[in-house]
């Protein structure tokens, strides 16, 4: 959890932020945080995760798919007990989320990343952009890590958004069906990887925030790779071993 | 621990097995490993762990190191009160060591590896050749994996054996450090990938043996990668976190 967070204010006071990153949260560590494609198992993982300490705004390319994600996600956190009395999760398009956000999770596949960042790169400018992004393909019966020629999805991705866009790589190794629910504290660690400090701090607290996963550090965005291609593997030692649901723990 | 093994009897039936490959172990699971600069910290802790149940052959390119380090490793065991009366830990030249193993661990450092393979290339044939061996490099702060253009250390190995040489990758993420110390059940993951099932199932029961390790197949040589990567990714955790001699769980 963070207290005063410079990171953000700092943030909002860029001469280049765009209009909505100055609006004023509700409370000092209160974040607007967008996920880019959030209709599906991770996007629904964070928002129930983050929505009791932060404003979630989901994106779609159809913004009634992220409206009625919102919906679904408020329903299920009411469901399961929590007081929703003061959550904000709403839905929108691509542009306008990620307009309204300090923070952009794109959670979408390999293949639609650059056709999603094209129509909201004006968007980034000075924000934080979150990559979960995995490229791999299945190869028979297992799965390989396919990264482009930059060396790693995190690594093209900042090749495709603004200079002033702080690319932040985490959640690859994650299990979504378990992180979305609340009652489990995973015990997984989340590898970050990022060349800006203040982006890689803001990281840590919002993950330290889910009370489920322990951040650490992994280095620069250059070794994003060694993070990305943990998804493979995780997925074909559940398929070689009889496993499910894999996540990763150092110690 | 393995019982009655068809595939070590198989190996030793191939018609063009070495002589030394055709010779009778002392016990039915009596195997023949030779390391293969042996002399370092990784060589030291397989052999204390396997010692017990295999002949162990230290082998490195000046013979005299292994012999002194087959005899340090021996003394290791009596110190710790191991019962040695029955333990063969001998030192060898690379070609001798290779010669008289059934299964050969290639302990070198990766920019070492072509040039300890030209010459035991025909001490190969029908064996299983074990390579922990990782690519990377220490730039700035951090490590990077860097494979070669074949996608990864075994891939580039695999090119570099006889085709009855079945190739094994594993060990590369365990802490060679505790990996000596047999007071300690490590609990950490060790993840194969092999092409070859019965090469496969020879190095579960070789890391059940250690009584410290979960073997977990991993995929074929194709995914070595993923699994190579992650010794960089540990230690740079390490070196970020102020942790120390990291290994990997999945669960």
């Amino acid at each position: 959890m963070h207290n005063t967070n410079p990171t953000n204010t700092d943030l909002k006071n860029r001469s280049h932020s765009s209009p909505s990153s100055r609006r004023e949260s509700p409370a000092t560590n209160w974040m607007k945080i967008a996920i880019i494609g959030g209709t599906g198992h991770l996007g629904e993982g964070l928002s129930i995760r983050w929505a009791q300490k932060n404003e979630i705004i989901i994106g779609s390319r159809k913004p009634e798919k992220a409206v009625e994600a919102a919906e679904r996600y408020l329903s299920e956190m009411k469901s399961i007990g929590c007081d929703t009395s003061k959550v904000e999760i709403r839905g929108m398009g691509n542009k306008d989320a990620s307009n309204v956000a300090d923070l952009i999770v794109l959670a979408v596949p390999y293949k639609h990343v650059f056709k999603t960042l094209e129509p909201i790169y004006s968007e980034l400018e000075n924000k934080i952009l979150v990559t979960p992004i995995v490229p791999m393909k299945k190869v028979g019966d297992h799965f390989e890590y396919t990264p482009p020629k930059q060396g790693s999805a995190a690594l093209a991705i900042q090749e495709s958004v603004p200079d002033s866009t702080k690319v932040v790589s985490v959640y690859h190794n994650i299990p979504s069906c378990k992180l979305k629910d609340t009652s489990c504290d995973l015990g997984y660690d989340a590898v970050i990887c990022a060349d800006d400090d203040e982006a890689k701090q803001m990281i840590i607290d919002l993950t330290k925030e889910m009370n489920c996963l322990r951040p650490l550090y992994g280095g620069p965005l250059a070794v994003s790779n060694t993070v990305e291609s943990i998804t493979p593997l995780l997925l074909n030692l559940a398929i070689m071993n009889n496993l499910k649901d894999l996540g990763v723990n150092f110690s």
